[in-house]
């Protein structure tokens, strides 16, 4: 077979065979076909797409790359939840251990942040002491004992995915509903849960604003979800705005353990509820997640969660050596917060990424401590902004400096939940 | 600045700044911008195409990677022509003799073939002795003393298309007009002529089969001349069916040493005064490349090409251990020989490579016996299959298998020469 052939065959709008991907997915993996075959192919893909057949195909042999883990020796039923990414989504350190308090598995495998989305491995390791690496045995036997697990994903789960999103990255080839959803579905089928929910975001601070296209990426997966077994459904949820008060590592760790300790901001509430009666539905589970939250044993599993990876839930979160001011330009209502922008400037602060190699600030980000709706006068302050390095700081404010729309009049509600899909 | 930006804004359809493609140009030919960036813009480029402004630039900083030659110091005027490629288009040699015999200086500086399309190096070096590589001194020597010049461009012209094109051969990113002509033109224009016709073929055989995407080239090379100080003309000519009667190096040879002693077959003399006339024009000299030819100075000029490249004009040329046949299947008027056809039998009798590393046989090849508008019976020979490898003859017959179009109608004349292009 010749790397070229399907490379042509793409690029001229044509269909590739089974045995053309299989090869391809297979040869990309080991490394005998070069990167710039490789980014040569992912582009004419983002520029022509994959046929259903294609896309269950390639998906299909993703997770064939490595091990699709068994998870049925446990006596809980296993259900998990992926985000697409967005500004302060800290919803999986509080779903995690509160689905697993209403009796499921939750097998939370997760990565790192690139650009101005959090990782939530990143998030955690502002915990002192957790660590994000488990074994095969310690992660099967935490998810028996505790039932929420988050970790980081062994080089064996989909390794066809690490080499491809590494190519991707550099090659401005990440924007594509296929591609996306065979990277997003082959981790989370291999990582062997049974049911899977997923937040799909959309608005300014999402990988994919518009929603539209968010609604065919989250058709796209279901579709993917149930033609390999996995019980999937999706909700499409607004990421136009901030998702709570919290962007940064720390900060977001904070806020996730103020919602388990019966606080937290309506909307991360709202939200987290949502995505966890899915999760409980999927599991067939008689358990009400609000009551489970208000109870205290969310908090409960997730401080056993913490401690079983090596993490001190009592010990205190680090803070940053400097806090400076983001202030109401003029009098008014804040009609938005830009999402996209609060993140970017999380980012500047050092919560976040340039490139792959680069560390993370666990103490920098932003805390909002005014949102949508809320009257302020001039000079009042918006949000603090968290930082080690003060010489950051010009770049945040600057990322901030159109981020607010203050009027006189009232904005329109917003609506957190868009759209469930359980359906391609 | 990032290559991602650049990948993704021509992704997106947008445009890419001057500053943007000098900065892609120079990473490239350095090495600096790693192959994968590359071949993802170049499949953007592909599939979004380039502006004029885009091109202009892309042009520029391609021949601007090396040294543009100076050949002011010459005596005669320099004029040069250039080939799409087609299948048994010797029309280099015979032209570039027959030119300089006219008083211009013709500093051809040619390449070796891939795949069905022969190379102007590959079938020169079926001559004993005769050697590809001058230093500046030789060929500057030689364009004033023989006026005649094929030999092997230089490390230093246009070298950043020596990467970009390794590149394309390999990512599928060879059919995109605007990476076509940039290409060709950046080396012609590097060679320092003042003058440039080109033959872009169309039909089967050629590299762009559709006379409608060979016009949009011709357009987008004249204009690139133009742009450039090089005054350029283009003709579209027919490469449906072969171009005289051999393909294959030496026996190409033969065929115009054979047009340059008076004899020859009648398309491909056409061809090659309809291209001389346009180059004489263009030098604004006064003579007439019939009478040039037919008074034996083209035949005196390629003899002292052919010596002062160490090449023996006397020499017997090589001739294939093997000579097979193909023969017509039914009676007949044959109506068409597909040019693709015969070029891959050709190369699949060791004519042309299949890599660029692969050795090509200066024996093997196809020699037509009958063409077009002859009456055939059955059995009767229709072309002699040429190689030093007899094993090679069943893909060369499998190749042939559909080439032959045989009824009892006459065909419709072929119009060799098409179009004329002067103007953008």
């Amino acid at each position: 077979m010749n790397t070229v052939d399907l490379i042509v065959a793409k690029r001229d709008g044509g269909e590739l065979s089974d045995e053309q991907i299989n090869w391809f997915i297979s040869g990309v993996t080991t490394g005998e076909i070069p990167a710039e075959q490789a980014a040569a192919l992912l582009m004419a893909i983002v520029w022509r797409g994959l046929t259903g057949r294609e896309l269950a195909t390639w998906t299909a042999a993703m997770i064939n790359s490595g091990q699709r883990l068994d998870l049925s020796s446990l006596d809980r039923p296993t259900v998990d939840k992926h985000s697409t990414g967005g500004v302060g989504d800290k919803v999986s350190l509080a779903l995690c251990p509160l689905v697993a308090a209403c009796g499921a598995a939750v097998p939370q495998l997760s990565g790192r942040g690139l650009g101005h989305t959090g990782g939530t491995l990143d998030k955690m390791e502002a915990i002192s002491g957790w660590r994000a690496a488990l074994s095969d045995d310690e992660f099967l036997a935490q998810l028996q004992d505790v039932g929420a697990v988050i970790a980081a994903a062994t080089a064996d789960l989909a390794p066809a995915d690490r080499v491809l999103y590494a190519l991707r990255d550099v090659t401005g080839t990440v924007a594509s509903i296929p591609l996306i959803a065979s990277s997003i579905m082959s981790k989370k089928i291999a990582e062997g849960t049974a049911g899977l929910v997923l937040d799909v975001k959309f608005g300014s601070g999402a990988f994919l604003p518009d929603p539209a296209m968010g609604e065919e990426l989250a058709r796209t997966m279901v579709g993917l979800g149930h033609a390999h077994g996995v019980d999937t459904v999706a909700l499409l949820t607004d990421m136009d705005q901030p998702l709570g008060l919290a962007a940064g590592n720390a900060l977001e760790v904070a806020e996730a353990i103020e919602t388990l300790a019966g606080g937290g901001p309506a909307d991360l509430i709202e939200v987290t509820l949502a995505l966890a009666q899915e999760m409980v539905e999927l599991a067939n589970l008689d358990a009400d997640p609000a009551k489970v939250l208000a109870s205290g044993q969310a908090m409960d599993a997730w401080q056993s969660m913490v401690a079983a990876q090596g993490g001190d839930p009592a010990a205190p979160l680090p803070t940053a050596k400097v806090v400076d001011h983001w202030t109401a330009p003029v009098d008014g209502v804040i009609n938005r917060i830009d999402a996209l922008a609060v993140g970017v400037a999380a980012w500047r602060l050092g919560a976040g990424r340039a490139r792959k190699e680069d560390d993370v600030s666990p103490v920098a980000g932003v805390r909002l401590r005014r949102v949508q709706g809320d009257r302020v006068t001039a000079g009042e302050v918006i949000a603090e902004l968290h930082t080690d390095d003060p010489s950051l700081l010009p770049a945040a404010h600057g990322a901030l400096s159109s981020a607010l729309t203050i009027s006189e009049a009232a904005p329109k509600p917003r609506h957190l939940i868009a759209t469930r899909i359980a359906d391609t």
